[in-house]
């Protein structure tokens, strides 16, 4: 993912050596160091390299499906009659509040389990279903169990500002000050927070309010990264590349400004065709401004009950390039060098002498592959902290 | 499936007898009948049971793949440009004119595992990238292969006129007369041929020409059907239907003439969103007016490396909802009971005495979640031929 010659820096015929769970050596076969070539080898059959994928936005804790929600609206139902009926956000946020943490952690293995079988070596898992201290604790938690349980690294992101639940209706201050705040401590201190992230929106969180969500953030020394641009222009992306944001996620309304602020502060563009799908919006992301001004680009999933029930990295690539029009290259990039660069990661990402050694092996003989395919899955198998 | 209730039939609570590989009971499980009670059971455990799924129309066996024409494609390379590099049908037909029987049923089958592992008991198969008789008749051999080496039942469409070689450039008709028919009668004597299939557009053939196909395989007595309507409007579902055909394929152009000639036929509208998402079509089919009219709806993933190297029928369900607003109820209905239709299979499709003990068990409560999920797969097991 960092040559020169081709976008994907792909080497024929190639030998990587892995030691401890270090990457130490990568190259042409033919060059590999008469040092090395004493070690235990294995190999691949002529398949494909690359590294660990990367989903970099994710809500997979979460109580409940939506597939009722789903239905009623194929059904003809209006968005008020799916909202009388219980559905929409809040259904989710009373499913996850009821659910216990091993509930949370149970509900989300299965998708995990599928993002490994995909090779997926590294998520981001969000919280913001819980909208109540104890809840988003609980999700953090049940974020950091998954860690323990499966051989995957987890980066999570304490959704401070998502949605704003009934009882603080009409009180989004209120909300941020009682709840967001406080909570944020909390998490913190018990360690649970890689990352703090909000939702600016008309129908969630003005740029004023998540300010001063980043204030505290900042002043904790915890990055910060923002679902941005999503269904309007508020000017969020350039609010978190203010606060030096990791990420702007979504981004479909973003104008040049912004991109030229997000490319300046090195914030990372998370583009995620899945809820741009899922919601059927019609207008795309900036993809050719983003690349026009070197904005590093990753692709996520988003994988949540509502606006995008996907769990497939491969798909979300996939989508990135047909919805979008990214290239195969950059839809690759996005799933690993910039994806990690998104959680802040400097260790996963590339195939490259230090990095960790997580691999993954695929029944494939050009990346291009990769993206092109729509809900297949050719990978071989995974090498995570260099085992096999 | 053939409930009146609700769209699905649900049985909260049920029970399937299954015997000598056919279903000879269902119901709630507190009517089992006592001579039944006898039997060996299997708890499976409260998951949601549905026919084994049908995928109705594939083009799973052919050479090679199109992944470097889709990545030229998305670096902004013209269509000419793809066509001068060897892109095009004409790429897929060389790779397949160059590949050995064996060669074609490897190729295949890990698509066909894909299938499989989605819970899918019955899938038809084209032939149509040899356009010249060898070609044809190895590919509609390596599709009977496939049923030999996997549990899986297989339908054969000989696609008689797909694509027009470069041999036969603008000489369509001779190419029905001098490659199309012969082979149909060759590829009949051999067993070959469950169905007779065309390509109904302005860049194949012509309704004429589809006709004088379609009375050589009726006088053969051999069931047809067409891609039809997909980028135009010939009128070849009406064509179609005067051959009483089992379905016509595609139809995003097709209007209510087609809809109520289909209607009096009995002919199967296979839905195809793959081809219309990879292609990005604007004009979706007229789901509404089928809906109206009562023609059967079958959902299919039309896998083919150009223009849907999608495998996964789960998620056409998922487009033909999200994309075309049909129901989860009518894209299950589309992969089961009027995807057998559509193939002319009587004996599956449906959970009723009788049929063969096909099952798709599945790690949901609601079968609204098949249709719902993206690109993640819940299957637990199949049960093939009233095997677990
Ligand atoms: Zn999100
Ligand atoms: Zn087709």
């Amino acid at each position: 993912m960092v040559g020169k010659s081709d976008p994907y820096g792909l080497i024929a015929d190639a030998a990587v050596v892995l030691d401890q769970g270090r990457i130490v050596w990568v190259g042409p076969r033919a060059d590999l160091p008469s040092h090395h070539a004493a070690h235990p080898q294995h190999d691949m059959g002529g398949r494909l390299i690359t590294p660990g994928l990367i989903d970099c936005h994710t809500h997979v804790v979460h109580g409940g499906n939506r597939a009722t929600e789903f239905e009623m609206r194929l059904q003809g139902a209006s968005y008020e009659e799916v909202a009388r009926a219980g559905g929409g956000i809040i259904s989710t946020v009373k499913a996850t509040r009821t659910a216990s943490q091993a509930d949370l952690v149970a509900a989300a293995l299965p998708f995990v389990d599928a993002m490994i079988a995909e090779g997926v070596a590294v998520i981001e898992i969000k919280s913001g279903y819980g909208l109540d201290a104890e809840t988003e604790l609980r999700m953090l938690r049940a974020a950091r169990d998954i860690a323990t349980l499966r051989r995957i690294t987890v980066k999570t992101s304490y959704l401070a500002a998502h949605a704003i639940p009934p009882e603080y209706k009409d009180r989004a201050d209120a909300y941020i000050d009682e709840v967001a705040i406080p909570t944020l401590h909390k998490a913190h201190a018990e360690g649970l927070v890689d990352a703090v992230d909000g939702f600016c929106e008309g129908i969630a969180f003005s740029p004023a309010q998540i300010e001063r969500l980043f204030i505290v953030a900042q002043g904790l020394g915890l990055p910060v990264k923002l679902h941005a641009e999503q269904l309007s222009n508020l000017g969020g992306a350039a609010l978190a590349a203010r606060f030096n944001a990791l990420s702007a996620d979504h981004l479909e309304y973003l104008d040049e400004a912004g991109v030229i602020a997000m490319a300046k502060a090195g914030t990372v563009a998370v583009i995620l065709p899945g809820a741009f799908y899922t919601l059927r919006e019609t207008q795309a992301p900036p993809i050719a401004l983003l690349r026009q001004h070197n904005v590093p680009m990753a692709v996520a999933t988003d994988m949540n009950p509502g606006s995008s029930p996907m769990s497939s990295i491969l798909l979300a690539m996939n989508m990135a390039c047909t919805l979008f029009r990214m290239t195969p290259a950059e839809a690759l990039a996005g799933a690993t060098i910039h994806a990690a660069r998104a959680l802040g990661l400097t260790s996963h990402g590339t195939i490259a002498t230090g990095q960790t050694a997580d691999l993954a092996i695929w029944n494939a003989q050009h990346p291009a592959e990769l993206a092109y395919r729509i809900g297949f899955n050719p990978l071989h198998t995974r090498i995570i902290g260099g085992a096999l």
